[in-house]
């Protein structure tokens, strides 16, 4: 027998599997499912010790590896890293419960009554890489919503991700549910995310986490719909009616405050009519911080000290000090160049003048629109969803950050007393 | 030049339109789409002539082309059919805009406003078979929403298509809008569908309207997402607690109603205590209908015209005189019946227990789930959307019966005034 035969025979037994219990957990109450998360983390504490040595022995095989310092750290599994993914799968806990919720339940002409409920999506397969905090949050997450989950961590947190998986699955058998509402993919052969990505019939949505190579990877691949975003180019609009300091104090904040996060500015423009005012206080700030500019000719005017900005840098989210910063002429060039250059993540204006803010909302094609605002707002746990499983900047079902609502379906429900149609 | 570079480089072109077409829409008001939609009814009524005498070349060449009767019977365009074309128009146009429309918008504990606005997915290219009235459905509602459309017509239609597209577009410069945001293909080869499938970069999404064959040909080729549904292959269970002639009333509905339609009725879920009872009563309306039953054992040692159901009738859609019958030995076996076999499309019990419809609905995985109604009230009109553009058994996004709201998306908007993030 072949290998790549074996992979995909284990996969579709997890499939499989998944399935059944996602019916499992479509019987069980919204109090059964609370429960099953507090027994997941009990069993989580009383297991510290076994993950925190199954951790180690994943750092010590990276660094043998060679993995670099950031990665390492990613892997690393400490007491405080360990206790906020148990204090995280509480939180997610005290979240209410959506499953279930009818809403708009209203009378037809015809006598019928017809409303939309809230049910779970199925089966949600989770792919990502070397964190191994994600196999515990991800689960909770979807098992709140009602799903069952199968995650395929990076191989080089596979024993930290073992250790977890296993934890959890007793605390599903402990409070008496399917211990496979949670699934690990304990082989590292890379086929199997292939696999995982075009199950349809046992796989509802995809949701990857990890850099841009690894989601392109899935989209370009995946036959199972996928909640994703890929860039976060995002940009700061200062209008003509920005307020000064407002505006300077935003744009550090949304470029500096964290550098490798994708609601981090990258492009800044500004209204011509303020540019001599505001870009020079807004460098002096950068130029601090040590953040490089990338500029239109009109900015380098300004701006002594930046460099000429390519047609790739519109494109660009660097995820690092560098910001591409563009004078515009009007709010709608602001608005065009953001459409087109622009990854529909996030995108604020700086303004106090009414029309151009209800203009920029209506206007601007992005998941997440602000107004006087930083980018770096836009996450679940500051939109109020308790929690996020990514952020999506696709337009069909979750736009924008993606809390337990996202990872649920509306189904009809129609209530008749014997009605026929005539 | 070869004619498939040809054709795709047409079908880009057409996208650009109507990506540039769309971003228009997003600027004008409700009351300005509002007018087009108008517009469009006005000039549709002064070229009536022109519509039906185009209607009269594809009818002509159908016959000669030996089309049947069925398929010419869907292309005719008579004078009732335009008129309910222009009616079915003013219609859409007195629902209520759904764009703009911001719900949930509440303060944070940092002092931003979060909410989420409705807008328009963009682009929504429509694949139809033979009804040249689609034209205008798909394109008012689709303009109604908000978006740019590209539509692809049977090839049998293709005078009358061009006439109404015609015509649209007339009412779309009248108006003051880009005529581009209606947009038909006016090649009828082949490759033009494979083009606007896969065209993710111009196109949101694409609504296939037709056989399943059209739409199975279309999903497996897609990289744009596909709202659709392949089968329609509807349940009623008949619960230990019907009431008898409430049962045999919402099953002949289903079933004989209309043959041909996706809410039909396609296999009966009787309960062992009630066979007896039902079936005898349910079987002297079929057989009266002229409807073939084809059941399990048991059904057979009761209704002896019954001949044997295989396996395959059980996933079947008959989309004609035909009913599977099963009895079964309760509500789950009810239930498990139709989450393995069924479509998802929609299913319904006959009950007068509480626990049980209960049950019924949060079980049952389907986008409509009925208590004591006919499955043939799955429709948006009944449903109260006004219209639709088709049904969808997909869970994401759209889901049951689509009409405006399925054609829109929603982003976040953050109103602040200066935060930033600590």
């Amino acid at each position: 027998m072949n290998v790549s035969m074996n992979v995909e025979e284990y996969m579709v037994e997890l499939g499989r599997r998944a399935r059944a219990a996602a019916s499992a957990i479509v019987r069980a109450s919204g109090a059964q499912r609370s429960e099953a998360l507090a027994a997941i983390a009990s069993a989580l504490t009383a297991d510290r010790e076994v993950i925190a040595a199954a951790n180690a022995r994943d750092l010590a095989a990276g660094e043998s590896a060679g993995l670099d310092a950031p990665l390492l750290d990613r892997l690393r599994l400490d007491d405080a890293a360990i206790e906020r993914m148990i204090e995280g799968l509480a939180q997610v806990n005290r979240l209410p419960d959506p499953i279930g919720v009818i809403t708009d339940l209203a009378y037809r002409p015809t006598g019928i009554q017809v409303g939309r409920m809230r049910v779970p999506l199925g089966v949600i397969g989770i792919i990502y890489e070397s964190r191994p905090n994600v196999t515990v949050d991800a689960a909770a997450l979807c098992l709140k919503a009602g799903n069952a989950t199968i995650l395929r961590g990076g191989s080089e947190a596979i024993e930290s991700n073992r250790a977890i998986a296993a934890s959890v699955r007793r605390g599903l058998t402990h409070s008496g549910f399917d211990e496979n509402a949670v699934q690990l993919v304990t082989t590292t052969d890379r086929a199997a995310v292939g696999h995982l990505v075009r199950m349809s019939e046992y796989v509802d949505v995809i949701v990857p986490r990890g850099g841009k190579g690894l989601i392109e990877r899935i989209s370009a691949e995946a036959r199972v719909p996928v909640i994703k975003h890929l860039d976060g180019n995002c940009h700061v609009y200062v209008d003509a009616a920005a307020d000064a300091r407002m505006a300077v104090d935003i744009v550090v904040n949304a470029k500096c405050q964290r550098y490798g996060v994708c609601n981090a500015l990258e492009t800044l423009l500004v209204h011509a009519d303020r540019a001599a005012e505001i870009l020079p206080a807004v460098d002096a700030r950068l130029a601090a911080a040590g953040v490089e500019v990338r500029g239109c000719e009109r900015t380098r005017d300004i701006i002594a000290r930046a460099v000429a900005a390519t047609e790739a840098d519109w494109f660009e989210e660097y995820l690092g000090p560098i910001l591409a910063v563009k004078v515009v002429s009007d709010i709608d060039a602001a608005i065009a160049h953001i459409n087109h250059y622009g990854s529909a993540h996030t995108d604020a204006i700086i303004t106090d003048d009414y029309g151009r803010a209800r203009k920029f909302l209506a206007e601007v094609d992005s998941s997440s629109v602000m107004v006087n605002a930083s980018t770096r707002f836009a996450d679940g746990f500051e939109y109020g969803l308790g929690a996020e499983i990514g952020i999506s900047t696709d337009k069909l079902h979750a736009r924008g950050p993606v809390g337990l609502e996202g990872l649920t379906s509306l189904k009809y429900v129609v209530l008749g007393n014997g009605q026929i149609r005539p």
